[in-house]
């Protein structure tokens, strides 16, 4: 504690971010980067931008990306903010759509109780009040659960660190529910590009799990796993369903700092309102370049995503066969509890063999670890230390 | 208004960045850009990193830049901290040292009235309250008036958009006065750089200023315009005075989007909860390497920096001659008042002859334009302009 912080700062719990080794050369599963490089264009546009006019303030309204991104997904360019990160973009939802504790009437932000760990922290900066709902028993989203008098909602898309999608018609139900009390819904839909695979494989793998590892995750949610699927073509029809979408898994940009979100014009200005009043430019004229071409390139993309889908449904069969538990994954990571060991055992014996995970230790996550999708080597080699483990 | 916005974003006034034009061609003079490129090795080290590991997070804590800032500084690098330009850091400054209009025993944050137009708005986001000091008849501050109970002190040194530097004696008497209140003072060194030749020259140019345009700058404070001094060397004497540098101005890198704070590592280590509460990483990689690059290369800025600083005090000294008046500036830019023409009226004569400079329209200021330094040839455009303006 310093004698020069105020309130706001002796009170926070900063997020923790994955750690990022500097000395030892580590398989990286920790941090949901994904293991493929990003698509050359990228890289050439990055270049060309470099030689540009760096000197220059950036455009504060990142106008060539809204276009092209408008483009991609059928919206319109006043659909589209674009952020340092899907993380800045969160800060300044939280910052615009949900009120404080000092607000007269304010009701509680809801959010599951297994989720991004970034949320309470958001909201401690701001000082809304929040309440956690408990996730089912087979650590799913219950969105009727929602449906009470609450100050709005936000959750991943799908879920992490769990992976579990969550139903479109849940979603948009949901935001049909929060309409009527003039509520936003954030779908989180950083991980939403890995869900595409899921209803074909996952399913499959699903009803291949072996019984004594479904336990925990009932046979009954596995087999109703679904593929995991953007509310992006929903945001007219719910003007109060904002979308928030990262370049740092599903575009393999995690360096570059990128995010956007996509909905109604009403929620767009309410965060360019929160980012006129914090950072005028948080974009770089590199990173706009960059994101730029990303968007562009969405082709490559989908052949580098489809491989990590591909060898995390081969992993979770692998390891389930093995008798570890394995929820039903949508993303680019899985979320594994190995037999008879404890979250904090597995962890160390992983990072003994090199291999980083992450460990989220809390009631309900305590057994588990969030292992990102890494390429077939690298996985390989993971499920081989999981063999040894268990041996 | 939506009736999705919270209180917050309802009553917020966002600042305005200057305008960054896209379809015609102007000389630019209205964002304190420097005219002169990076250094070679910015650029080198930026495309370099466009070919290392972008689809990896970065360094949160921006290690690398905060080592090579400390051996510029002679600081220690927990002295150091890293910003999406200084901007953001000025957005997590607020945040962490000034409390909101809710807590007990609350005073007001104090400013002068007439200063970075960023201020209120930070004050407004973070519903911090705050009073305007006036500034002297000559624009200049004066300390003095701020050593009263407080929630602590922000001002740019020198100061925006008047350029006139604070002396460094005033600064630090000021921070041991709010020493003794707990109180933060910032000095906000975002122009800092363009400081030095200003005792050599500006004072010259001031003792020559005409008398007509003394009228309003008092030959007085003219004579007395000391070299803008940064505070740095003082942040260990003085453990609760912070300063905020950005590479927008100084290190030619307004695109690059990079700013760092300077200070005792318990007001460092406040404003990294702050960050880690907002944004784990909003530094990219692109940005780091440059960043790192650029105080590295220190050489090559005293030199595009010192030719700044000399078109300045050449262009200062023509335009009094001419009857305007040029308040003494140790910025890269001027603010001026041309003689029987409002700020308005000369704003669009210049932006009608393809020159854009900056207005603030509010009561002081209303009769000047802020103008940017440009190189010499833009500047003897912008004389020109001014010739013929007062035909």
């Amino acid at each position: 504690m310093s004698r020069y912080w105020n309130t706001r700062t002796q009170n926070i719990v900063p997020y923790v971010p994955g750690e990022q080794p500097r000395d030892r050369k580590f398989i990286k599963l920790n941090t949901n980067e994904n293991p493929y490089p990003p698509s050359p264009k990228v890289i050439e546009a990055v270049k060309n931008a470099a030689n540009g006019d760096l000197r220059l303030y950036p455009d504060p309204d990142s106008t060539a990306f809204r276009e092209a991104a408008a483009a991609h997904y059928g919206v319109k360019p006043g659909q589209v903010f674009a952020g340092n990160g899907s993380d800045e973009i969160l800060a300044f939802a939280f910052a615009a759509f949900f009120e404080n504790v000092d607000s007269r009437g304010v009701q509680p932000l809801l959010f599951p109780d297994v989720t991004y760990s970034f949320y309470p922290v958001y909201a401690g900066l701001w000082n809304i009040p929040y309440r956690a709902i408990p996730l089912r028993e087979d650590f799913s989203i219950n969105c009727t659960d929602y449906r009470i008098p609450c100050g709005g909602v936000i959750f991943p898309n799908p879920n992490a660190p769990t992976g579990i999608p969550v139903p479109i018609e849940d979603i948009l139900s949901l935001a049909e529910y929060l309409e009527t009390q003039n509520k936003v819904l954030i779908a989180d839909e950083a991980y939403i590009a890995f869900g595409a695979s899921c209803n074909e494989v996952s399913r499959a793998s699903c009803n291949e799990v072996s019984r004594a590892s479904c336990n925990e995750v009932s046979r009954a949610s596995c087999n109703e796993v679904s593929r995991a699927q953007s509310a992006v073509p929903y945001i007219n029809k719910h003007p109060n369903l904002l979308t928030i979408h990262t370049m740092s898994k599903s575009a393999s940009l995690a360096g570059l700092r990128f995010g956007f979100a996509i909905g109604n014009e009403e929620l767009i200005e309410g965060l360019r309102r929160i980012k006129d009043s914090f950072n005028s430019y948080p974009i770089d004229r590199l990173a706009l370049a960059g994101a730029v071409a990303a968007v562009n390139d969405w082709d490559y993309y989908n052949v580098i995503n489809k491989k990590v889908t591909e060898t995390r449904d081969r992993i979770s069969k692998e390891l389930r066969l093995l008798g570890f538990i394995v929820l039903p994954s949508a993303a680019n990571f899985i979320f594994v509890k190995a037999p008879g060991i404890d979250g904090v055992n597995f962890f160390c014996a992983l990072r003994e063999k090199g291999i980083l995970a992450r460990h989220f230790n809390k009631e309900r996550t305590a057994d588990y670890l969030r292992v990102s999708i890494g390429t077939d080597d690298e996985m390989n080699l993971f499920l081989a230390a999981c063999r040894e483990l268990i041996k």
